[in-house]
């Protein structure tokens, strides 16, 4: 994993995923006391970063690999970054997803062109169905983070706070991380080591799955104690990766940790003061910059937003 | 008014306004049967493109009127982007406002650094006070449409289009536009004929407040047999300015008309597919792009978001 991978994903990504802006506001500015700059990768096609790195990976593969096809086990923002990335390299897609996901999910993914296979998540191994379908029909399994070529991906993302940040002024800041697996913390750490060493990554997640900040504070791998009854769903996994978390311990500063609550309200505030969706697991990052101002120094700090993919009902609960 | 007053203000605007992206969703494509590109101008300062016509007209006052400062009439988009522009340019703001005008409008506009002036509406006389005011202190009335600085400033946003949709490969299609008093409608109607004349600006009205559209159709400006009511507030003006219009005639398609109904539901899709807030008079053009699709010909069109303040509870009902 290094900076010329990211720059390689870069060049492919390039016409393709979108240069999602750097949004600002006076009133956030004013929450914080230091300048707040939100890159707002919910504008992402499919609405998060997974885009980047489900495209990445595909284009990556060998005109051979793409033909017989991918396979991904995700129920969320991953699924449809990998079946639109499949679809738009004419590569046949197989999503994994359990049963009991949300019934629009399952029709996104399949309107993106990919097909969906369902498991029982009490009685089937999913990873036997996939290994299954994988052998038989030759598909080349794209991981959601703790994949090279993922992290390329991510880190592409990175890529553009660098020079965006550069061409704004700011050459020393935070830079806060929604962090799941690490798959975009990393790949922004190691883009901004190369391109803006006075920005620093810093991965945030919401409280009870704090893995990441655990990890980066007793130096080895911790676990979540449990992966279910998140608010922040999307970025719940069972402990860093292992391609990521060396990386992060040598680019990230510590991890931060916020509330449910403050996601919530970050998610509103993204709506009223910046006019853009925000899934609470995509809020944690702003939620950091804005309540959690004694976590960084300096006069500014950057907040990658990075989903919006959220049931009506969630967001409602934010707004009220 | 002409296309070189168009290109100075956007020299004005450069490196202050936002260069909102152009968003799309495989998801819209389907539902309108063409290619939909969405100008997502919502992500300007202050939530809409207001802030574009009040930078233009402010950075175009002479220093001696700039430090008297300026006074606009306005309880929404206007007054914020006038108040946001003046206290850039270090100048006094002066807003006048009904004093039942909902107080965050008021709480934000003072936010933003101006003196808000409030007026009974069923008592007093808002022109009066107004000129009173810019009389004593030598202010300058910047209006919300009829104004060549302020349809310059908007226009900004045409050439973007122009350049933006170009770039896409896209030379040939409808831009639909929200239109209230033109100002917006006109400058980007003058800016694509002079850079990308393949692009038609079509105003985009709610129903029972087209005076725009029947203006076009009948040759001569017609009013609005009614102010309030509609759902789409922002862009509800008795009838197309004086400036405004002629250019409209000379450049436009004809006006097209939606639904509260169908605003509310561009407003959903928004949410869902692209990631942005709208608020109901931002959302007709979408809308039109939409649900209206026999208005227009060819296998693109184009959309232009124009502004995302709206109260939660109108957004609840969008979402519901």
């Amino acid at each position: 994993m290094n900076i010329e991978m990211i720059r390689a994903a870069a060049e492919r990504l390039a016409g393709h995923a979108r240069r999602t802006p750097i949004l600002t506001s006076p009133f956030l500015d004013v929450i914080a006391g230091r300048r707040v700059f939100v890159k707002a990768e919910c504008l992402q096609h499919t609405g998060s970063f997974k885009f980047r790195g489900g495209w990445s990976a595909v284009s990556a593969l060998p005109a051979q690999a793409l033909q017989k096809g991918v396979i991904a086990f995700s129920s969320g923002n991953h699924a449809q970054g990998v079946a639109l990335a499949a679809r738009s390299h004419g590569a046949p897609a197989v999503i994994i997803m359990p049963a009991d996901a949300p019934a629009v999910k399952i029709a996104n993914t399949r309107a993106l062109g990919a097909e969906v296979v369902l498991y029982d998540r009490t009685t089937e191994d999913r990873d036997a169905i996939g290994d299954r379908l994988a052998a038989a029909r030759g598909l080349t399994l794209i991981k959601p983070y703790d994949e090279p070529q993922v992290i390329a991906g991510q880190g592409s993302c990175g890529l553009e706070i660098a020079a965006q940040m550069t061409a704004l002024g700011v050459t020393s800041a935070d830079v806060m991380v929604c962090c799941g697996g690490g798959g975009l913390t990393s790949g922004i750490a190691l883009a901004l080591a190369a391109d803006a060493p006075g920005l620093r990554a810093r991965p945030v997640e919401p409280e009870g799955f704090d893995d990441a900040t655990r990890s980066l504070a007793s130096g080895r791998i911790e676990r979540n104690a449990r992966l279910s009854g998140s608010l922040c769903d999307a970025i719940v996994t069972p402990q860093p990766g292992n391609l990521t978390f060396p990386i992060m311990q040598q680019h990230c500063g510590p991890g931060v940790v916020v509330s449910d609550d403050q996601a919530l309200q970050a998610m509103a505030l993204a709506f009223d003061r910046l006019k853009i969706v925000l899934e609470p697991g995509g809020a944690v990052a702003l939620a950091a910059a804005l309540f959690h101002p004694e976590a960084s120094e300096g006069d500014a700090v950057i907040a990658v937003a990075t989903g919006g993919n959220v049931d009506p009902a969630v967001f409602l609960k934010a707004l009220a």
